[in-house]
């Protein structure tokens, strides 16, 4: 808010010239996420973390950036930190690498961008912003995307880059699981291994909205497989007419139930208001089917829902109103 | 319809036996399809095969086959046959290969299966089925796609199995125009290629919808494009609440419009008859985005739509009363 204050003679008029509210959220994965497993500095290390992507992204907006751009500036501090999955803490696939996903939609234009399977690429959502503004093409997948992305400058760097000793712990907890009992890892046991996929959705000063996706994948993931993440209308959806989402969790359920998008749809088929749209999809359709995660929403009017039917998602919000919140559990 | 004619004494009574109603369509792609670029020897081919292929479909129905069987007997048809960018007659890649893609969807229990990038797979619609029946994951690619659906005993072949001199004709165009104009092949001219992707809806005796989508993609593709067939909510979507779609056009637009998926929203939770929905997001919101193509759909009821934006579509269908079409241009 810019406030003005104009002398004219011996009248004094306060003008309020309200700069167009703007909002923004963001998380950092759904998942077994209790109070018990993590430690108070834990605790602390990803709360002030969401807190700086967050309040990056807002002051971005406060700035005039474009929804866009706030969500790849928050999303770009999560990608950077080892805490989640998704660049420099993504997960390791079964053959001990790192194949990354990202994807990222602008709710104006239905303009899209998203990379599938990148390995040297420190910033995955980047390259789907990369895609999204300078290729022909939405999504691109690889080595081809690799191709692609670096021959628009953009920064590359070794596969162990995204090495972490923690995750490579869980990878090897996830074969010896995998051996025992191959259904393992997808069963409830697999929230063990945390979906630490991050997102961001905002609302900027034009009224447009935007949302981003960037993750690692699953722990041990084989045969080239791809999540929701990089799939617009299951990770990732935008819309200036009904909402924006970013969504982590079992990416074959938000695949198949098409969640992102369907929770557009009700908003703007069924007129419903947006976090009755986004708990009916998250704690009744996916709950019902088996699918575990959470989802982060925003509308034009700067309303956010962040539902969630595990036991914690790390998130974050600024509000139209500048209220921000740091939350992990229930 | 089974009928019985039971003879009690004098008293003929006739029992008619209704068996559900069956009900499927197909497409074989929509573009720049115009009568005066095809000879009646070439039209007389499309149809013959277009025929061959929905009544295979439709006769399974009949005999008790799921809506999914139908599905991949129709397809895989097509996919066998040279004319359709699908299976052996896939286009080229810009380094002269093929990578195919495809995907399918039950509507019943909105389980879903889709390969994309695969080179030395007979029949991607198999393989996408074997996916949805036989991993536990929604989307595979690439060489682990093909590792996985190689040890399901699927069929494997050459790359230049897929090879037709046609296509190859299409790719030194395609490359030539891309060498004077960069955009050429997104331009409307792009349809000059034809986007021959297949695709089939059915409805089952068991009322239960599903969706198949099968391509070789773009002609002379690069970066790993992924293109709408094998993104569910795009390019296939089944959902008995509502209808199965299989889409065919300028991927891209399907993808950034969540076209296969949002017919069914409109369906589902605007009440809208199938036909408004289909023609509804094909020939205003695609249209007015510039997004070519088509798509073919189904509901529970089997109501079928085909609406498609292009000049010609290549379509067949056979619905509830068992009258059969097929055809062609506009």
């Amino acid at each position: 808010m810019l406030k003005v204050a104009i002398v004219v003679g011996c009248l004094i008029t306060s003008v309020v010239a309200h700069a167009k509210p703007v909002a923004i959220a963001i998380h950092g994965g759904a998942g077994t996420i209790e109070k018990a497993n993590l430690s108070d500095e834990q605790e602390a290390q990803y709360k002030a973390k969401l807190e700086e992507a967050v309040m990056a992204g807002y002051r971005s907006l406060q700035e005039g950036a474009s929804s866009i751009e706030a969500v790849v500036t928050s999303i770009t501090i999560l990608e950077a930190s080892p805490l989640f999955n998704a660049g420099k803490g993504a997960v390791y696939t079964f053959d001990g690498q790192h194949e990354l996903d990202a994807s990222i939609m602008d709710g104006k234009t239905r303009n899209a961008g998203a990379v599938a399977a990148v390995k040297v690429l420190k910033s995955p959502i980047k390259a789907a912003l990369a895609v999204m503004q300078h290729s022909v093409h939405v999504m691109l997948s690889g080595t081809g995307a690799e191709t692609f992305a670096i021959a628009q400058g953009l920064e590359v760097v070794e596969n162990h880059y995204f090495d972490t000793p923690f995750r490579l712990e869980a990878l090897k907890k996830a074969k010896h699981k995998l051996k025992s009992d191959d259904a393992a890892w997808v069963s409830p046991d697999m929230t063990d291994y945390k979906f630490g996929t991050v997102g961001a959705v905002a609302l900027d000063q034009q009224g447009n909205i935007a949302a981003g996706t960037s993750t690692g994948g699953m722990t041990a993931k084989q045969y080239g497989r791809i999540g929701d993440s990089p799939i617009i209308g299951a990770g990732t959806f935008a819309d200036n007419q009904s909402c924006a989402v970013s969504a982590t969790g079992h990416g074959e359920y938000f695949i198949r139930f098409n969640v992102a998008a369907d929770i557009c749809a009700r908003v703007k088929y069924s007129n419903k208001p947006l976090n009755q749209a986004a708990d009916e999809v998250i704690n009744q359709v996916l709950k019902h089917a088996g699918g575990t995660g959470g989802i982060i929403a925003i509308d034009p009017q700067g309303n956010i829902a962040m539902p969630f039917n595990t036991s914690g998602m790390y998130r974050a919000s600024v509000d139209t109103e500048g209220q921000v919140t740091v939350e992990i559990y229930k």
